[in-house]
């Protein structure tokens, strides 16, 4: 007999100020120029750190690490604060320009082409971990430099409960040493499916993820995009479904916006059972599945509480189904 | 809050004897010689209606309609007897040959090149449905000639309570009109992803879902191999997990089997509500990821209840979580 027993809540901001406030975001603030098959953007605000920050923003409150230039909006840091998104960590380089990524998708929206990168305050960032910082519990590695990863741990005088890593292929082109020292540092990393077979270099999957375990994360989430998500810990999986959806508008932030969620549902709930990752994966899956309808970060700015549940009801709907094996 | 009730149960082979034995399968049985990454088969036993008759009978009987030359082996005939297949719609033509298919895959598994095909047999194939399969309840069309498909249904005095179709892209290149004649007649149509956007003309797997439909079968699967399956039926949709694997052997007859267990699990409880077909699906897939273990129908033939409900309950893990909306 299978009937899912019911252990785990989704509450929402309203509860905000009952939640020890113990998440560390590490991610980029940016701007981004997008082109896809649908439209163009203007420059609009975009980096791991800003999508993993109004996601999480939604189930608890957080601490964020990363480096702006003097051009950055003012207004979007007031809204963030708002947001009980805790900027101490936030560098400010008056004189220097925001990190700038522009990238076109092709038409099946799972492959692009970078057209510009300039890394401005990127370049020489050293993070500095405030001292109101130190004692989080979860720690969210969001994409970047792994050397810059790795010193964000160093400076964590109490090793952080649980710290989630995300990475991508760039860096294996250009940093593998340094990306594996940090992958042997985290409880969890999540790479695509792709990423997961080059760091790897084997074509399956099970495989991949197993050697990717050898290499110091107990957890590992292989995302695949429309495909969904799989957990790997031990010899368990747990396969996430992706929304399906009459139109993907722009991927970008998809996968900070879904480690986002991700970090944030086990940051309030403050449980780390792989039961708990797997209810944690489908709360990212949604947030994930809002970030791709409107260009960057527009679709999470409006968000009700309302909506996400109803959209975590629709990742239930998706996927279960009744058995009985007599 | 989220509690799969308990509605439906999956029992096997060994209450045969009890089940209303009203399941049509139609569908070529043939020899096949495949190279994979793995290695090469000899000539082997093939054929979507092979596989399809050796997965389900693992739950019910099976009446079936298929043609075959002199040069296939009586004692593979004889095989499926015993497993409750009844073979009178079963042609014989002494004088002439099996069909034959020969078919590389590629290192990815999901695409391959089809070096020889004679049809043989299957040239003029003109089925003729006995008088002892009228009054079916489950009409299973396994991938064949859409003119031939159609003919099955045009011979039955009673409809069916249930037609389900599997096709592919091979008849959507060479006979357009027939197939869309065929799909209109229809309940259920199984394509993969890639032949769902060449039958529809749309990308989106949603909306290539929705125009299908409009073409007649309420129900529109759309199997996406290493990725799962999908349910669409009206607004509601059902996504199916595949079992992650070490090792995809041989893919050959996938589809065919997922094909076999999900109708035989319709027609063995007699539901086909949404709720039952995504159980179906389930067992499906369950089905089919035995298949792709060995050279074509070698992992069907030795299964055990034991292992096909070990397998299910697998699937039930690998993708049931625990979620409370307050």
């Amino acid at each position: 007999m299978f009937c899912s027993s019911v252990s785990k809540s989704i509450s929402f901001a309203a509860n905000l100020k009952n939640i020890n406030m113990s998440l560390v975001v590490v991610g980029s603030m940016a701007f981004d120029a997008i082109e896809t098959p649908f439209g163009k953007s203007d420059k609009i605000i975009g980096g791991a750190g800003t999508f993993i920050a109004w996601c999480a923003s939604n189930f608890t409150a957080v601490k964020q690490i990363s480096v702006v230039g003097g051009d950055f909006p003012q207004s979007e840091l007031d809204l963030l604060t708002t947001r009980n998104v805790d900027l101490e960590g936030v560098q400010i380089k008056k004189d220097e320009k925001t990190f700038f990524w522009s990238g076109k998708y092709h038409m099946d929206m799972n492959t692009r082409d970078t057209l510009v990168t300039e890394l401005n305050v990127l370049e020489n960032f050293q993070p500095v971990v405030p001292d109101s910082y130190q004692d989080c519990e979860f720690l969210m590695l969001g994409n970047l430099v792994p050397a810059v990863q790795s010193s964000v741990i160093d400076q964590l005088r109490t090793r952080p409960k649980l710290i989630v890593m995300d990475t991508m292929n760039f860096w294996m082109e250009i940093a593998m040493d340094d990306l594996k020292k940090t992958i042997s540092m985290v409880d969890v990393l999540m790479v695509n499916d792709s990423e997961a077979r080059q760091l790897s270099g084997d074509y399956s999957l099970v495989r991949a993820a197993q050697k990717i375990s050898a290499m110091g994360p107990k957890y590992v989430i292989i995302k695949k995009g429309e495909h969904g998500a799989l957990l790997f810990h031990d010899n368990k999986i747990f396969s996430a479904p992706a929304l399906p959806l009459e139109e993907v508008f722009d991927p970008t932030g998809a996968g900070d916006t879904f480690a986002g969620g991700f970090i944030a549902h086990l940051a309030k709930t403050r449980d780390i059972s792989f039961e708990n990752m797997k209810t944690a994966i489908i709360v990212g899956s949604a947030m994930a599945s809002f970030c791709v309808e409107k260009f960057g970060t527009e679709r999470l700015r409006g968000l009700t509480n309302e909506e996400i549940k109803d959209r975590i009801h629709q990742f239930v709907q998706l996927s279960s189904f009744d058995i009985n094996l007599i």
